[in-house]
């Protein structure tokens, strides 16, 4: 019996990093399958590495020992994930079911090795499309006077989730509600950040006059629209393009971007840094 | 004998102009070989036609003064340009010689129907490498305490010319220069406009960790990085590029955006209007 | 009340054409909101122009009339839809249900001016996803000794259908189906044609180890796979990706290839000449 | 003083290898700068990596004898190559220049860490250019009847070459001239291999009616056209392009997609394995 693992590991940088880990793994008995690195700078920078690789299920314990004891060596921040333990996927969305539907259908067609306990919506409109797929679909109505409330709720069917997904969730998450879930969040704006920070980006796209319109999938931070990019897409447009075209164009990357972002994430792809991401497609 | 014309032409929208103008060419025996419009509303908005046409040499005075006619009676701008008049074009540039290069091999590839007849730098060094391709190279040096001068002397080497490309000029042209050259300015910015206005573009995209990189052709105005936008373009890059790998693979994107948007303002397939441009692909 | 239209025109190039259909437009009170124009050769060439325009519902007949009688006297082939027509889409599918969900999705987001009277599969995996979606679901088994028995079903479901969509069909149609089928069908390749031809092309494309694949859209003729391109697009790959990594990237660009060919099938814009396609953008 | 070297190696996949190559560099106060690796099945496939490290200039014999040790008990093929020792490049291009333009310029922009000591052509017309630019230039003019005697002058010239890039050379190399000169050959075909295999691809495209053409930089192997893909690129055309147009748009294709294949080429980026490409970008 085997079973697979993906290792995530960051420390300051220094000769001799990848013989440690790799000889780890190699004494289990592990077969490194995927191996990427990066450093800001081989003197005196932090290094970054990610191993995919495949060992006995009687040897999973051992790797974890022995990689704790090495992370203490190296100073080093670690992340160790194993495939038989899926992660647990939430989605938030408003009115706009496009980038939703894409993360379900992507998922269904067995493009993303999650579960997806909890979709959840301010708005009742997609209630029924979603649960005909298979999902569980949640109706939690957010107004001005009811916010706080609203969270406290959300957060309640979050508790045994491992990351959160904006699918164009249209409500400002408040920074309380952030400092309690504490854990990563997805989210897709819709431009090419960081052109068109804040609201209404295409309509200010369409002012502006631009001939690329894009979309930034990028973790959640308390400073909206800053956190680290973790993809980002474009499409060509033109004069003749109206708002509502280029709102249908960019639903096209919006879908595109997030999906490819969530999947890294997913697949244990992303590191984030100094507010940006490594990610090691 | 015949001569190929390239006809611009503005006007408040309504029905029956199409009818008008194709219907002029044909009573001067002309026929038009490429056709495109733009709207910004059938009702009431403001309409842009480009046509490409043949007629006979001996009919191009009556086409102009056709036009003249039409033109008074639709209320419209109109720009005819004939292809034996060939365009006289300027570029400066400073240290940077990779878009100005770009330019003279396309011109000496026969891609570019223009003359230039004015290569000019506030920098000698490549200066030889201009001459050696067969074009005049002029050495204007800019100071903080001589700029009026080194304007002044450049308006004057301007005299005849009908555009200017910035491609790679570091200096900005003062509103004085602007207001008495009074012609079209073509920039490159080193940027994905509007993402990155100003100076330094590639150190900010590399400090905020965008996934693409572009470069942006405009037109210059008096407000820097604000004029209307020409042409736009994109390469993906990620957490292991340096801000020098950015700036050499920006150096691709620039070279094919402002090649691209030269082209097309020779071309005549470029109208301004409202701070924004309908480009006649 | 006013409608719109779509008008496609080819006819041998000579001077005037423009005019004349123009002229004959206006005549009728009608705004033209888009025009396009193409020409193989401006001397002896074929001239093809679409045009979109606005008109008194009190005019329509005034221009299928006018319209006839310019056709005659300029030996053209012309086509004239109205909107409020909307034209009857069939889509047939297999197993992998991607690109039909969608047509379905854009049609759903109102992006597809069409309707879908017919949706058919050999298989009945995705009838229920279908149903859910709220549209017809049809099974016709196809197996090798009833072929033919199942495309005559086929065609007696086709009768009142404008065009068909095969949206990852696996069945080859035969000449008789064509033949009595006898209107437009779209159909999606998985290769970037000419480029693996025929069956098993992600198989064909990780053996030959390329660095882009691609999709195409095209028209059925008897010719598999000869057939005139409307549309075609490319993402990279890489020496890591397996055949199922291209699959599943494939799926991609299959998805959104298919999606843009057939919103220009709905709205006019593609022309068929010489085996190969005019597409007014 | 330190020293910058890359090693490739390839060998039966196995666990152990990264700790074990690692482990040797690090023995040697090596510190890895990038590392890259590739299987292609992790039981019984083959193994393939790519590292970049600096090591004290004192110990670089200690790397290469180790490695020799390490590369007989892993049956492994090795590449090792230090960057003081640059690569010496020749090119062979025909009439049209914008190709090995584009690698002199990429040269002398620092971007390309080789030597180049021949750049030769069987055409006179661009030697004056590539003199002004400070590189050597040869003309062996080639006839149908003095093949051999060129390829005997040209192979004198590469004796101290360690690989040849043709840059639109139009003349089809002997099995002789392969089977002697025996190095590494990089080949810019003019279109998205495998379609368009042969001559006049951008003729073909354009009579298929394709709606985006490419170009392909491939090693040279003796069947034509066959040999292993480095590199490929692709553009939008459409019915609007004569044959003209696509041959000018290829050649900013051509550029390039030549241009970053030889860089992989340079920086030892490049295994070939079973007529394909692994390239550790």
């Amino acid at each position: 019996m085997t079973e697979s693992g993906h290792l995530l590991i960051s420390c300051p940088d220094r000769p001799g990093i990848v013989a440690r880990v790799s000889t780890l793994l190699f004494d289990c008995g592990a077969n490194i399958t995927e191996s990427a690195q990066h450093s800001t700078d081989p003197f005196g920078g932090r290094f970054f590495m990610r191993l995919a690789f495949t060992v006995a299920t009687s040897e999973m314990g051992r790797v974890a020992q022995s990689l704790q004891m090495v992370a203490t060596e190296l100073q080093a921040l670690t992340h160790l994930h194993w495939s038989s333990q899926r992660k647990r996927m939430a989605i938030f969305f408003s009115r706009e079911a496009h980038c939703v539907l894409e993360l379900l259908w992507r998922h269904r067609a067995g493009e993303l090795a999650v579960d997806i306990p909890v979709v959840l919506s301010n708005h009742a409109d997609h209630g029924q499309t979603i649960r005909d797929l298979g999902y569980p679909f949640l109706h939690v109505p957010v107004a001005k006077d009811n916010k706080l409330a609203a969270e406290i709720e959300q957060l309640g069917l979050l508790q045994d989730i491992d990351f959160l997904v904006l699918a164009r969730y249209m409500q400002i998450l408040t920074p309380e509600f952030l400092a309690s879930f504490a854990r990563p969040i997805v989210n897709i704006h819709h431009s090419f950040l960081p052109a068109f920070v804040g609201a209404r980006p295409y309509e200010r796209a369409y002012a502006r006059g631009v001939k690329l319109i894009g979309a930034t999938a990028h973790y959640v931070t308390e400073d909206l629209d800053e956190g680290p990019i973790v993809e980002q897409g474009v499409e060509r447009v033109g004069h003749g393009h109206t708002v509502e075209d280029l709102k249908a164009l960019g639903r096209q990357i919006e879908r595109a971007v997030l999906a490819r972002a969530v999947r890294w994430h997913v697949e244990n792809r992303v590191v984030i840094h100094d507010n940006k991401t490594i990610v090691f497609e």
